[in-house]
């Protein structure tokens, strides 16, 4: 384990603090679409990385979250041959800002915030993780978002910016996530790292592969077992 | 009053949420420095705006408030006749980080929450506004600053940004400030307005003239006056 001590814990969001794959699915059966809801949810995600790819490359210019997730919400809606109205569609894009937290995440980050300064580090916009905090009651210090950094994870200036705005170095920030890609981007920038174990991420009918990697500091099944490792 | 309810109440921090004379003179007395704390915090708080100045006319590259005032402390320091350490400089400059609120604050902030998106618009940056909303349990929905939009106050990049950032319309928003500079800067980019008294900011000896201005929106002594009117 680190020798030094962390002042920022920086969280991943989806997956790692909210349970997408069953808020949308939810979302989806709510509204009456006559498909499979776990497989549409998936379908619907699997756009993402594709979508901020298109950013990065320079294809398109700084677009939002909500806006990626708008374009592929009609490349899904396609695939499953559904008609939605444009209303009922920018209804359901903002899905994501309703996303419900985990069991553990509201209480265990209570109890990590009275170590460590929390924030978020997601790639989700400001104003959906606004939103979200405030439904599923996340008591983050700080909200930090891809869009202020105007780069996507797993661009090095995401991770060395938290470091940045709080004025550390690399090795002070602690990154907390339930994908193994974003910790060890993480950590070749320097930043310390815990694995969440989120096993049902993609739903309980596609459970993935949760099992300890070398190369992170922390292996947690949930943020108060977190707690507990660094307390 | 305007007719379009606002969806984002957007404040001003440093005079408007905290009480920065009254905490900056206090921690000068802590300190034992021998001088007129009241017009030592009047001082240092004098360079502020030179200084941001200073960056937005491009004469210095983006420098965050944090670094601004540890230069404009040693121009203070250097007028009354203080020799500081650096160490200690460097905890004294953090004094902004730790600004006490004023008595309504908190508790306005609370009732304002339940019916708005409440966010910061400062020119402090996100680690203070951070710091200063934990230690002063301010519950902000998102904190953002000069910082997020790389331009100080009243720069028309800050007031639109709100909007940018919450994908509203600036009518949509609301500032308010203890200053009419403030104030009108954003009216003059559509937002709505509300000005609160907050008499005492340059100390209690060196009140300030609060009375009504034409072009604001709301006038109030303080955020419960202003949620009053809003309810």
């Amino acid at each position: 384990m680190p020798v030094v001590s962390p002042k920022v814990l920086a969280f991943d969001v989806f997956g790692t603090v909210v349970d997408w794959h069953g808020s949308i699915a939810d979302e989806v059966d709510r509204l009456g679409l006559n498909v499979h809801a776990a497989e549409f949810a998936r379908s619907w995600r699997a756009g993402y990385k594709p979508a901020m790819a298109r950013v990065m490359s320079g294809e398109l210019g700084w677009t939002r979250i909500d806006d990626l997730h708008r374009m592929t919400l009609n490349d899904s809606l396609e695939e499953f041959g559904i008609t939605l109205d444009q209303a009922k569609a920018d209804e359901l894009n903002l899905v994501w800002h309703r996303l419900r937290a985990w069991p553990d995440a509201a209480q265990g980050l209570g109890r990590l915030r009275q170590q460590y300064t929390i924030c978020t580090l997601s790639n989700g916009n400001l104003s959906l993780l606004a939103d979200m905090a405030k439904a599923a009651g996340l008591p983050w210090d700080l909200i930090l978002s891809a869009e202020v950094f105007k780069a996507y994870k797993p661009h090095p200036d995401t991770y060395l910016g938290v470091a940045g705005v709080f004025d550390v170095k690399p090795e002070q920030v602690m990154l907390v996530a339930a994908h193994h890609d974003d910790l060890l981007a993480a950590s070749q920038c320097g930043l310390q790292t815990a694995y969440i174990e989120r096993p049902a991420e993609f739903g309980r009918d596609a459970l993935k592969d949760v099992s300890e990697q070398e190369f992170t500091d922390y292996h947690a099944t949930d943020f108060l077992h977190l707690a507990d490792q660094l307390s």
